[in-house]
């Protein structure tokens, strides 16, 4: 029996953003009294929520979120389990080389460490486990389409050099996933398709995964 | 050999819209030069480019798009070719009834009528083939999860009664679908998952289909 695990987190007027992001906002439209029916309008950063860097983020020339092939979006994803870090510690290449081999077997690789359950609150955005320079060159090197993350971004510091690390290789990273705990399985089939915004740098999406 | 094909139209700076519908602007935030990094701001409205109407849309206590169950939007797929339709017809129940039997094996029905190719042009909000409420209403009765169209809307003019006739029965709408030329099956799995927007009548999506 197929499961469809939805990964993704809702997306709300003023959801907490990325600092110096866009502000989110909704507004109604068209209401049902007035037009007989409703549509709403919505301004959003192209990096709220559940969403995808393209290339085009960090670098001047890179692709754009429209011009990514699908394939790129979806495949065979390996759940690497991080849950047992404890506060404060980055993501070490210790702690994701000895994947190598299951790495081998997927497209997408996902940093499970548990961040999602502090969505909401002061330190997200701001006191997740990084990703060391280290570790992300390493992880650059293999052959895989995606890094998915819990968190909102590559490094609460080191943000730019690690986004570069990943996007000049056309690795493109999914941030802010959650129920990565509803997940039983280690290898899962992730979808994480972008809308098709032309020449933009990202994108929201709705992550989902079938498990068998 | 799996192939993925984009069912998607491009959303754009100052894309068109349907009449009286909210515009779609593109705005730049962060740029390479000042930040580090390239992030964008998006304005656009619930129902702009290829997208979904939830209930809410027509109903005012119907569920909205971020409640629905992702099964609904993920499903085997019946194309119904009606590109032998002239300019000014309508889908009729006619056209349609002799699927019976292929749609009690799909939980998605596509209209493929070929109006994609308007998208542009300015008859295309307003000439394309509209489907009757006798057709709609026959539609509504099979046990299906979704019916998805390449017109922007699911009639010209009688829009309000036969988007009803579909989202009282919770059957979500799929609009100004593209590329449907490109499907070589006359059944496909096809994803149109929405963006997880709380509490609104609709999304745009990325739609795309997979064929083996």
């Amino acid at each position: 029996m197929k499961r469809i695990i939805d990964l993704s987190c809702s997306i709300f007027h003023q959801i907490p953003v990325f600092p110096a992001d866009p502000a989110v906002g909704f507004m109604n439209h068209h209401s049902h009294k007035g037009a007989g029916y409703c549509v709403s309008q919505v301004i959003m950063g192209t990096h709220t929520g559940t969403h995808i860097d393209a290339p085009l983020h960090k670098i001047e020339d890179g692709n754009s979120i429209d011009v990514i092939p699908l394939e790129k979006f979806i495949g065979k994803a390996l759940i690497v389990d991080l849950t047992y870090l404890n506060s404060g510690d980055e993501i070490k290449l210790a702690n994701i080389v000895d994947y190598k081999d299951d790495i081998k077997k997927s497209k997408i690789v996902v940093l499970k460490t548990g961040w999602s359950k502090h969505f909401g609150e002061e330190c997200f955005f701001t006191d997740f486990p990084g990703i060391t320079f280290e570790a992300a060159d390493w992880l650059s090197r293999q052959d895989i389409n995606m890094i998915a993350l819990e968190s909102p971004s590559v490094h609460p510091t080191d943000h730019v050099r690690i986004h570069e690390c990943f996007l000049k290789k056309d690795i493109v990273i999914l941030e802010t996933l959650c129920n990565l705990e509803l997940l039983n399985n280690k290898f899962v089939e992730l979808f994480a398709v972008p809308l098709k915004l032309k020449g933009l740098d990202g994108s929201p999406v709705r992550a989902f995964a079938i498990e068998k």
